[in-house]
Order: structure tokens, then C-alpha cells, then sequence
């Protein structure tokens, strides 16, 4: 059987973060494999409360451990590094990564106990790094952070290009520009297959540079007569320096609130990158500062509770203290689904008479992503055999291939789970790879399918109605049934106390079940379990999540 | 002591939805009341998940239920009367309404078994309904649902301006334009205070006429190679009139899909304010119908789980089905916080090859509210005294009356439980009601505070443990304490099953314990629950909701 070179997501295509590409190159089964990112995505309330963090789902990967050659990441923003220190050890293959990036790795690392020896520094291009039966070299592109990288991927069936998450920006403020030049040269030759990052493509306008905003934001910090607050992902240090620089235009100090901003700059500042940055005041100093000359630059721009924006908002935050005449500064775009958090912190800054700026205008705030002509841009330079859009939900990648098709490229959209064989001439589906997420939830790894969420959700939705009996040596009843509950009403339409009417006809059934019932397991749960939930139904019009309890004694 | 005429917002001032407001005239605390309003909000599952629906409390209301001389409903939107069924008992004072709103108010009221009689079908000005103290008229303004009004209302103390909702409308498509003249002469002779609605205060741009979006729709379905599906809120009369219009154009049959979209379209021709929509076709026949001759007017446009949308884009509705090559489009702009649940389609559907059409551009949507601009308008026309936002959030609120600042008029930010005193020159605070909301829960009303979701909301988050332990006639344990669990990892760190961990602690306790400790059944209860928690916090990261069921025997 002869080779083939396999592209396969296993997180990003599909969604919008949780980024884990894999490429391979071998006999059919025995591919020697590398990882591209290994990303995470968030929890929320409608379909994963309680969880910490979502993580794609490996067991293909953990499976083929012995196979795989190296871990890349492009880039150090959380959908693309964030599982390598909860999943290094299942793969054990070398890391490696630009300086920056680097330095976010092996603080993650070092965070789960895993060796931080592991995470190589590369060079950029032309350098390659050779792993397996692939040449990989880091193609550096701007993004909203520093040091981001395409990969250029040699393998013995051609040329890929990995875009990475990008936009086309000639002055980016921190980090690398976009070199015209150098994505000309590595596609010169021919390309195979492009795999390129989708998130923008409904936004028909070009992006425009990280340089533009800088000025609008000073004018606005020197207008400002109280104290102005600004936040964005602290992972974007162009942007923490576009308004740092803004603050120092306007006569303000800058302060930094929220342990990701405090990290994210100190990594900056650990790699070298992050030259011309104001310094720093601290909270407590900050407090001895007339309040019209200060900025605080703090974390939490997409509503997170615990951020020092919600703090902010809801009083106090070591110390400091908004009021009537201050501004806060949304530079950032609101993530579809935080909206919720992002308005309830909007209302209660309102609250406090604090004027609040967001990005409805674009004029404080622009993408990290390539826009729709920006990602033409991107095909034309690469012209690559086959177009392959990532980083996107299915709307996106579907919308990325149309555009691809109307500039005269071939696409196929592909979702995770699905493994490409890229080898031949057109590009076929080699198999289907059972794939979904992982939950990290408290301190244990749980399958996204394992159902235990899945009962969260049904009690927060149901409530939960607990029915305990007791059956004696004999094996009749002892007493009656008790029930109790959490999250229902305690009264219902009779107005009689709801586990009273529930216990009540719990008791009637007991009372003129035979031994047989009495002593079925299965049986007798089954039935408490639905006369309780008619009956709950009848009271309060619910029908609650109900544990059965019998215990036997003797 | 003198009379004073107090304004009181119940709901819908701090918030978009769920608007109730009372005015009221007399000795104070003796005062006649009218109630404007009485409308609902939807329950989500960050803060609400199982509730059915959420209404203002009321109680301060049914304290006074002898003082209340009416209830005037401005339009039919669900967020301002969508109580009325639910509520109507409580408060027992004839109800005012347009013949389109009486006409769904009747429906509510007949599906909660209440009586119909008791809404009255009104005129519009300069028809007055005198109603205790006051003379109220029902002023024709445009919105997105026909028959909309705004309300003078006259008192001893002067006349007050109540906008309803509305928009700055000459043309639109179905009811009452925009009658410039006629809100100069309710203006004229002077206007205590104007309550008007904030919903689109943050939207810079004049807003546009329904009529303007007519073509660009037309185009678009006759563009349209497969079955077109339009969804939008089935309220909105006019839209559905745009869109039905626009199929006729393009050769295509209209099919309603979705209770609420046949029933208001039930109810608008019960009223006799269709004239002009085509004739439409039942699901059965549609089947027979080639694809590019069809329309769906669908019900689902925020993406609500159990929507004719959702089904279509799950699968099928009815029979019909979608496939590549057919359009969807959501004629309508997705509320914050709704996202998610309208991603979730757009995503489906792109599975499915359908080409989804949304808002983005403003080409097929154009809001029912009062933009920025118009909304000075209003305040330019009327020129009150005191001008009191309302409809929206506190962001909302604040702005509309910075707004009004800037335009030279007085204003005040007036939130749910703020008791206004519009007596004097000056508007004074009269007092602070307790209020907020009381959730539908199944067939049951429960207080936001009762604790009762707070629960539901801990359980989605932590898990629920349940320890159960017998006590025999000696006040012996009887065997092992028991543990069950719901949503949480079976397996924690040390790979045993996490219930047989956690028993294994509890029995050491119980083991231990004396008999005093066994006899104290809150002592016990809480030792048991905080062991518990330890148990699981160090076995799987987290700390679940712990019910203790402690059977005592004899």
C-alpha cells in the first residue's frame, strides 16, 4: 500500500475555537502524525453548566501517541494553546513554538506539573524544523497577538499552508507585519492545499491596521474628565500598547487590573517584545493619583463574573472605585453568546453614572481576523490546489469555499471528525473519526457524552424530587415514603405543601403493592419514580428529575 | 393633606420587556389608579433555567386592587400584554384596548379561563375614557404590530404623554402612519411629563419606513432558486404583509408554518387590517407545489428551540423539507442574548446547503423603534415639562435622558419601584416599592427570591449529592451512610467510584460519633453535608449540592 499525507481536525472545524489540526504522512493506519495547536474553548450556562473548560476530544490522538512527531502552535491566544498542560502528557511528542508563544506554553506546562523542557523555541522561515516525514517551517503573520505564525508544511506529497488565525496588517502596532513578499515566496513553487482560518469571512469591509485606532483613543482618553477604564483580551499587547500609549498621550498612568493583563505583559516584557510600553503604577499607588490622570487597563471584556471589570462594576476592585463621570472603554468585540455578561456590566457601570464607550463604531477596536477581501487576497497569493477552510463553525467554512469557488479555487469543507486523504489529485474523505469534546470539570476529565452534564441540565430545567423508602427484614414497607425536594415550588395548586400530595400518593401505592412488587428493584423504582412525577405534574404542572431511593434493611 | 398624581414604573424601566406602569391621582396612598401595561419577559438559562415565563410582582398592585380604575393596553406585543391572562383576577379593573389588541387580549384571557367581557374595545383620540381621575385617549402611532397608541392621559395635575412603543413611521405598510400634526395638537397647550420609550436611544440613524425593505425582499425571492423560508416575529403584521407581497411577486406560494404565525394573522383578519394579503396555502398542499414557487412564513426568528425554524432546519416540519439550494431568511434582528440559540440554526441550515440571508446588512430588517434621531423628534413636538425614559435597560434609561439634557429639556432616570411624585414643579422621589419578578413555574407562580431557581441555578453548576442514613430505635446507625449522585463524574482522581469514596469518609464519621452527635439532627445534617463536600472537592475538584436524608426508625 502506498502512502498517503491526511489532513484531520479534531477541533476548530466547526466552531470557533478549540483549535487541534492533524497532519500526517504514511501507510494507511501507520501515518506518522503532527499536531497543529491544541486549543480549548468556554463553558457557558445553556449547554455546559458547571463545566471549567472544553477541550477537544483526543482519544484518536492518545491512541496513536507513539506516532506522532511534534506538537506546533502558531500562536499563544487560548483556542490554540490552551490544552497543552492538560494534555501534554497523553501525547508526549516535542513542542515547539515560537519565543512568545513559547513562553505561554511552559507557563502552562510548569501549571500541570509537566516538564517545561518539552517546548522548543523555532526560528522563522526560512528555518525548518524537520519532524518525521515532514519539513516545517514558522511563516510569521499579524494577528491580535504577538508572534502569531503560519506554517509552511513540506511533506513528501507537497506543499501545505497552514494560515493560522491572521489578518493582513502592514502595521500592526507590536509583532510582525504582513510581508506581501515572503507568502509570494513560499507559494511560488505550488501549493497543495491551503488551510485557511474562516472566522471573518461574513465581514465584507477590508480590515483595517491596529495602527488606526491609537489616535481616536487618546482623544477620547484626553477628552475624558473622570477616570477612564479600558479593556480588552489582555492577550492582545499591540492593542494593551495602543492604549497605554493613548493614556500616556493624555496625561494618564496606567494601571494594570486582573491577573491575565498582569501575566500577558510580563510575558511580553520576559521575550523583548513589548519596547515602548509606559510604566506601570500599582493599585495602591494608583489611589494617590488625581483620578483625571489615570487608566486602568483591566481584564474581563466579554462580561467574565469574576474579571476585574465585573468587580469594577459592581463596587470596588483593590481599592479603586468608579463613579458619576467616568469612562469605560470596550475596546474589544463581544463574543456571540457573551452578550448577557457584557450588557449586565454596561447597566450596572450605568448605574453608577460611569459613560460607557463600546465598538458599536469601529472606532476603538478592530479585528485580528483576515476579512472577506483580505482572505481573497490570501487565495490569490497562494493559489493553492485545494482550499480548505478552518477555523470557523460550518457557516463559515461553507461561506469560505463559495468565496474560494467565485475566485476560481477548488474547496471542500471539512468538519472535525472527517479525515482527508490529500494525497491524489482531488481530495477524498479517507474515513470519519469519532470525535467531540472533553470537559474539564472540577479536576476530572469528563466525555462531553458521558451524560453527567447532560443531568445538570435536566435538573436545572426539571428541579429534582429525592423519594426514599425503606423496606424491613420482612420486606414490607417501613413507614411511608419521604420525599424532598430542591428547585421546585414548595406549594402547589392545592395548596397543600407539594411533598405532602406527592408522599401522600406514594404512600397509596405502596400501601397496595404485593411482596412481589415490594421486592422487584427495578420495578418498584420505576414505579415511585413515575407516580411521583404525575404527581408533581398535577401540583405544580412539572415534571421534576426524580432519584429513587430504597433501602433494605436486614 | 393634598392630592398628588404619582407615576410608578412596576416593570419595563430597567429593563426591555415587561412593561407595567400605574399612574395614579389622590391623597397620597389613597390614590386612584390606572395601570398601563401589563406584559412579560422570557426566562433564559443563565439566570431562569425551567421557568416558563416572567411577569412583573404585582403585589403592590393586589394590596390596592379597590384603588384601580382601568387597565389601558398600548399594543399587543407580548412584552406589554402578555400578562393579562395571568394577572387579570388579581387586579379585577376593566380593561381598555384597539379592536387588533383587544382581540388578542380577549384570547389570553379566554385560554386562563378568565372573562372576555371585561376588555373594552376603544376609539382613538379624540375619543376620551374617563376613568376615575383621569381622561385618557388612545393616540394612533406606528410600531412594528398594528394598531399600536400611545396614551394621553389627563389629571387634575395636567396631562402626561405615555409614547408606548413606537417608531417615526409615514408609511408603514399596515396601520397607523405617522401623524405628525396630530402629536402637535396633544402637545399644544402644554405636557406635564412625557413617558417614552428608549429601546433604540444607542441608534444613531434616523430609522427607516417598512415600506423601503418591500423590493430588496422581492429581489431577493425571485433570485431565489429553491423554496424560500422567511422568518420574523409573527406580531409583526406589516412584515408578513412585506413578505407575503414580496412572494406573490416572485411567483411563489405563501405557506404559514407555526401556531403563533396563524393565529396572528387570525386575529389581524378577524379585525379587518389584512386587506391585500394573498391567499395563502395549507403545509399538505404546499407538498405539491414546485420548490421555487413556495414561501414559508415561519415562526422561530430567535432561534427558540421548539419553533417551526428550528424544526425546519433539524430536519423537517410538516412534512416540508429543506435542502442545498434553498434560502433562508431571518427578516428580523436577533435580541441580546438570543445568539446562541439563532447561530445554532444558521448552522444547521448550512449543513443542510441552505443559504441563510440575516440582518447584516439592514437590507430586509428595519426596526420598530424610535431611533436617536426621532426620538428628538418626539421630544421636540411634545416638549414636556419632565421627560421620563422607560422601556429599556438602566443604560438605556440614562442616555435617553441625557438625550433630552441636550435638546434643553429636563429629564430623570425613573427605575421598576421608583414612586414619582409629578405634583410640583419638580419631580420628587415619593417613596421605594418593593418589587421585581415572579416567574410561571409549570402551572405555579413563585417569587424571584423564593430561592427556588437559585437552587435549580446551584445544581446545573455543582452537581447534587444525595447522602441518606438510617438511625435505628437505639439511635444506632443502621449501616452504612448511602450516597447517590446527579451530575456529577462517577470516577474521580483515585480511579475508584467517587460514591463509594465519599461513604467511605462518611462511615468513619458516623462510626466515630456519639450519641449526642447522632441525636442532633441539625448537628448531624450539616457534619454529614460538610464531610461530603470535602470528600468530593478532594476526590473530583468540586463541591457539590449535598441533600442529607437522615431516617430515623421507631
Amino acid at each position: 500500500m502506498s502512502d498517503r499525507l491526511i489532513y484531520l481536525p479534531l477541533g476548530g472545524a466547526g466552531e470557533i475555537g478549540m483549535n487541534a489540526y492533524v497532519y500526517g504522512y504514511g501507510a494507511a493506519g501507520k501515518e506518522r502524525l503532527i499536531v497543529v495547536d491544541l486549543g480549548v474553548t468556554f463553558p457557558d450556562m445553556d449547554g455546559t453548566p458547571g463545566v471549567d473548560l472544553i477541550l477537544p476530544d483526543i482519544a484518536w490522538l492518545r491512541e496513536r501517541k507513539a506516532q506522532i512527531d511534534g506538537i506546533f502552535i502558531t500562536h499563544a491566544h487560548e483556542d490554540h494553546v490552551g490544552a497543552i498542560g492538560h494534555y501534554w502528557e497523553q501525547l508526549g511528542a516535542p513542542v515547539y513554538a515560537r519565543p512568545f508563544t513559547a513562553n505561554i506554553a511552559r507557563r502552562k506546562l510548569g501549571e500541570h506539573g509537566q516538564p517545561e523542557g518539552v517546548v522548543t523555541v523555532v526560528d522563522v522561515y526560512p528555518h525548518v524544523i524537520a519532524c518525521g516525514p515532514f519539513k516545517v517551517s514558522y511563516v510569521p503573520i499579524s494577528h491580535s497577538i504577538p508572534e502569531s505564525a503560519g506554517l509552511v508544511i513540506d511533506s513528501p506529497d507537497g506543499r501545505i499552508i497552514h494560515s493560522g488565525d491572521f489578518k493582513i496588517d502592514e502595521t500592526p502596532v507590536v509583532g510582525d507585519p504582513w510581508d506581501k513578499g515572503l507568502w509570494e515566496e513560499i507559494s511560488k513553487d505550488g501549493v497543495k492545499a491551503l488551510i485557511c482560518d474562516s472566522t471573518n469571512v461574513f465581514s465584507p469591509d477590508p480590515g483595517r491596521s491596529e495602527s488606526t485606532i491609537g489616535d481616536a483613543i487618546a482623544e477620547m482618553m484626553k477628552d475624558a474628565t473622570g477616570m477612564v477604564v479600558a479593556t480588552t483580551f489582555a492577550s492582545n499587547i499591540a492593542r494593551l500598547k495602543t492604549l497605554a500609549i493613548a493614556a500616556q498621550k493624555a496625561d494618564r498612568s496606567v494601571v494594570l487590573l486582573g491577573r491575565a493583563m498582569r501575566r500577558m505583559v510580563e510575558a511580553a516584557t520576559d521575550v523583548g517584545i513589548l519596547s515602548g510600553f509606559p510604566a506601570v503604577v500599582s493599585p495602591e499607588d494608583a489611589l494617590n493619583i488625581p483620578r483625571e490622570n489615570l487608566m486602568l487597563l483591566v481584564t474581563g471584556s466579554q462580561g467574565e463574573r469574576r474579571a476585574a471589570s465585573a468587580q469594577l462594576a459592581q463596587g470596588s476592585y483593590l481599592g479603586l472605585k468608579l463613579k458619576e463621570g467616568d469612562t469605560f472603554l470596550f475596546s474589544s468585540k463581544t463574543i456571540p453568546g457573551n452578550e448577557r455578561g457584557v450588557i449586565r456590566i454596561m447597566n450596572q457601570l450605568s448605574e453608577l453614572g460611569v459613560d460607557v464607550i463600546d465598538d458599536a463604531g469601529g472606532k476603538y477596536h478592530v479585528s485580528g481576523h483576515a476579512n472577506r477581501p483580505d482572505l481573497q487576497t490570501m487565495h490569490q497569493i497562494v493559489k493553492p490546489q485545494i482550499l480548505i477552510p478552518m477555523h470557523g463553525e460550518h457557516r463559515h467554512l461553507r461561506e469560505h469555499v463559495k468565496l474560494g469557488n467565485a475566485g476560481g479555487l477548488t474547496g471542500i469543507v471539512v468538519v472535525n471528525g472527517m479525515m482527508i486523504d490529500l494525497s491524489g489529485n482531488q481530495p477524498t474523505v479517507a474515513e470519519y473519526i469519532d470525535t467531540g469534546r472533553t470537559y474539564l470539570d472540577g479536576s476530572v476529565q469528563v466525555g462531553a457524552m458521558d451524560g453527567i452534564v447532560r443531568d445538570r441540565i435536566r435538573m436545572a430545567l426539571n428541579g429534582h424530587m429525592i423519594v426514599t423508602l425503606i423496606i424491613d427484614e420482612d420486606g414490607d414497607p417501613l413507614g411511608d415514603p419521604w420525599v424532598e425536594i430542591s428547585g421546585l415550588a414548595e406549594t402547589g395548586n392545592s395548596n397543600a405543601a407539594l411533598v405532602e400530595v406527592v408522599e401522600e400518593d406514594l404512600s397509596q401505592f405502596v400501601n397496595r403493592a404485593n411482596g412481589k412488587t415490594l421486592r422487584d428493584e427495578v420495578k418498584l423504582e420505576k414505579e415511585l419514580k413515575t407516580i411521583a412525577r404525575r404527581s408533581a405534574q398535577a401540583e405544580i404542572g412539572k415534571k421534576p428529575e426524580v432519584t429513587v431511593i430504597v433501602s433494605r434493611l436486614g
